[in-house]
């Protein structure tokens, strides 16, 4: 067995390394002009795209309003303008309403904040409501709160009842499949809307939180030997590639939303099948023995997967496997969890951060090499870096507070 | 300066070479219960998918017909029944109506030909285009070539008149651009559609193979030093990643298709503006000169590209490199180019065929080692490797024949 991680080191390093994420975002990604925040940003600061992504204009409201709200170090009047900010821009321009009338969200706006692309998806909504709402929790605004329940209302009836106005049409050959970011995401922002509510409005979502459970729960497949990422409507795996895509990265999310999930509502079989199925086994099967971290893609029956960057490492997925293993440690006091943690935490912290120009690299090659050195682009932002350090911080002081 | 290949071993082993990828795939790709090809084949030749991707079935109809119609050696009934077989799957299945009641093709179907999915642009009916248009020309089926024609009529209409059957919502921040994809396979449909053609079917096309090559000279920018893969439609340089993006596979192909387009034409200054600016620039900014090979994507100001592949080495730019170079040097005897070919090939020959198992991978790390294996995928199929392989046995023919 390697070393274990000493935990107050552990804190001391990511309390520095949330504080130094912070500041970077802080200083390079406001658009002073047109509101909003650019996303893609170059390893040294610089702005190299004006596109506006809108999955991470709505995470970057959500993470400084969390800040904001839940850490006395952040509380402070730039970042609840900066949220502000950020939410205001979206609120004017990432809605767009569609031809079947439905509202829709841009998935990327111009700078000035004219729609590029809508895709087909709920994502940029789930990201958008996640905004609304945690941005509603510091200012008050209750229409601010209202409106994000009616959107959410809007996904439910797409993923539930009719996803037709999403304007994908209906082909023969493919049929509708439970992807695991759908019933994940939905889970997220039950949790979110609900958090510290009233009990008619934890009541009115607890189906919806218990079927998002049973969905995830659906994509433990081959006697609980694998995680796959897409299943059919019934639990059933699917044919081909599409059928055998394992994500480790979005397993050990999902494992920390079921352990969040079944400490909420005391349900301690649910908190046992997530830390093995959805924390221990993707990281068994997900980590790469010759050169450390975690593949993006694998094939459970080991063809080679057909995404071209199936083997890189990327930031997202170790981000994910530090806050799962550390949860699951505090909530189980298992050394072996600890010990796990210790080994992602080591990779994580030898590899990402950018000692140079700080924030952490997205992107490296198998090896561990940097293959893409950006700090924002289409897909990074600030979320989960700073929602990970946010998150073990957290767990961490608990953890420390009533060590024996 | 290093060596320059002999051309004979060079004929010998793509000859070899030929030979070998032909029988990869009429081995291991037919389907023979639902007729079709399956395209996604492992290193061995195991499927390990049953989709069928409908750019994939199109090129290799195409490709077995080309070398069934102009090499003695192919022009055997097995290549004959199979291009046929696989052209009546595509004219089953292939075309789906859509709600605009004009015909799209699918870019993907089942094993049994049920559409999977359909996407909004032009590339699925260009190769559905190649394969009737070859098809019919060692058939005789005049029907066959007058529906290419009437699928050619669509496209153009699509693609000069009226977009909006394509299936994209216009959006106010995404003006419509002006992507090299598109210029490059209309011309190349109008060089299958006239070959060997009547004058009148010639000069039919005549304006639109013109049209097709300012298009294409559009995207030489920056005082002639770079091509870029994206314009606006009057030629401007587009802002951001997307107007900085580079595809120096892509303008390589783009190279040799002016270069062919300069001789059937007798167009001399045409002829060496291909070469200057779609050959030999794009290999001077493309190859790395660290590790050897075309990078995929680059970014002509030097920031990192957000495709995650954009470093890794491709099978196809080095197959459409080895064309450009060998048919500008068979056009002009400059040994300049000779050199450059050689280069190319040496790379190319050295790192992906597959020694063990025949044909060639398709995807290396940027160091050239094997990053995914299989020999068929969602974009790779029976097309770039023999037609590269096609082209040149052809050149070096001719060129060998007419040593002095």
């Amino acid at each position: 067995m390697s070393a274990v991680v000493k935990l107050e080191d552990c804190r001391e390093r990511i309390r520095k390394e949330l504080d130094n994420v912070v500041n970077f975002w802080l200083k390079h990604s406001h658009d002073a002009v047109h509101g909003g925040f650019f996303t893609c940003i170059g390893r040294d600061g610089k702005v190299y795209d004006e596109l506006k992504y809108v999955w991470l204009q709505g995470r970057q409201v959500w993470m400084y309003c969390r800040l904001y709200r839940t850490m006395e170090r952040f509380h402070k009047p730039e970042i609840l303008d900066a949220a502000k900010a950020g939410g205001a821009f979206l609120r004017k321009f990432a809605r767009v309403s569609t031809s079947s009338g439905q509202w829709k969200c841009a998935f990327c706006l111009t700078r000035d904040g004219k729609a590029v692309k809508v895709q087909r998806t709920i994502f940029s909504e789930c990201f958008y409501i996640m905004a609304m709402d945690e941005l509603s929790r510091v200012t008050g605004d209750s229409d601010m709160q209202l409106e994000a329940e009616q959107m959410l209302e809007q996904l439910i009836y797409w993923v539930r009842v009719d996803s037709s106005g999403l304007g994908r049409s209906q082909l023969p050959g493919n049929a509708p499949t439970n992807s695991m970011a759908v019933p994940m995401m939905l889970l997220c922002l039950v949790q979110q809307i609900t958090e510290g509510r009233k009990p008619e409005v934890v009541q009115k979502y607890r189906e919806l939180g218990q079927w998002c459970v049973q969905q995830i729960l659906q994509h433990v497949q081959r006697d609980g030997s694998a995680i796959l990422e897409n299943v059919s409507l019934d639990g059933a795996e699917l044919p081909g590639c599409q059928g055998r895509v394992q994500n480790p990265g979005h397993a050990l999310e999902a494992g920390w939303f079921l352990i969040q999930y079944s400490a909420e509502w005391g349900d301690e079989q649910l908190q046992t099948t997530a830390i093995s199925k959805f924390v221990d086994l993707p990281y068994q099967c997900g980590w790469d023995k010759e050169h450390g971290g975690l593949f993006y893609f694998l094939d459970v029956d080991g063809f080679c997967p057909t995404q071209l960057e199936w083997s890189m490492k990327l930031w997202w997925p170790h981000c994910e496997a530090l806050v799962a293993f550390l949860m699951a440690y505090s909530r189980t006091k298992k050394p072996e969890l600890l010990q796990s943690f210790s080994k992602v935490y080591e990779y994580t912290f030898s590899h990402f951060p950018d000692a140079k120009c700080g924030e952490w690299f997205g992107y490296l090659t198998q090896e561990g090499k940097v293959a893409l050195d950006f700090k924002g682009g289409p897909f990074k932002g600030f979320f989960h870096i700073p929602r990970c350090l946010y998150m073990c911080e957290r767990i961490l002081d608990d953890l420390l507070a009533n060590k024996d």
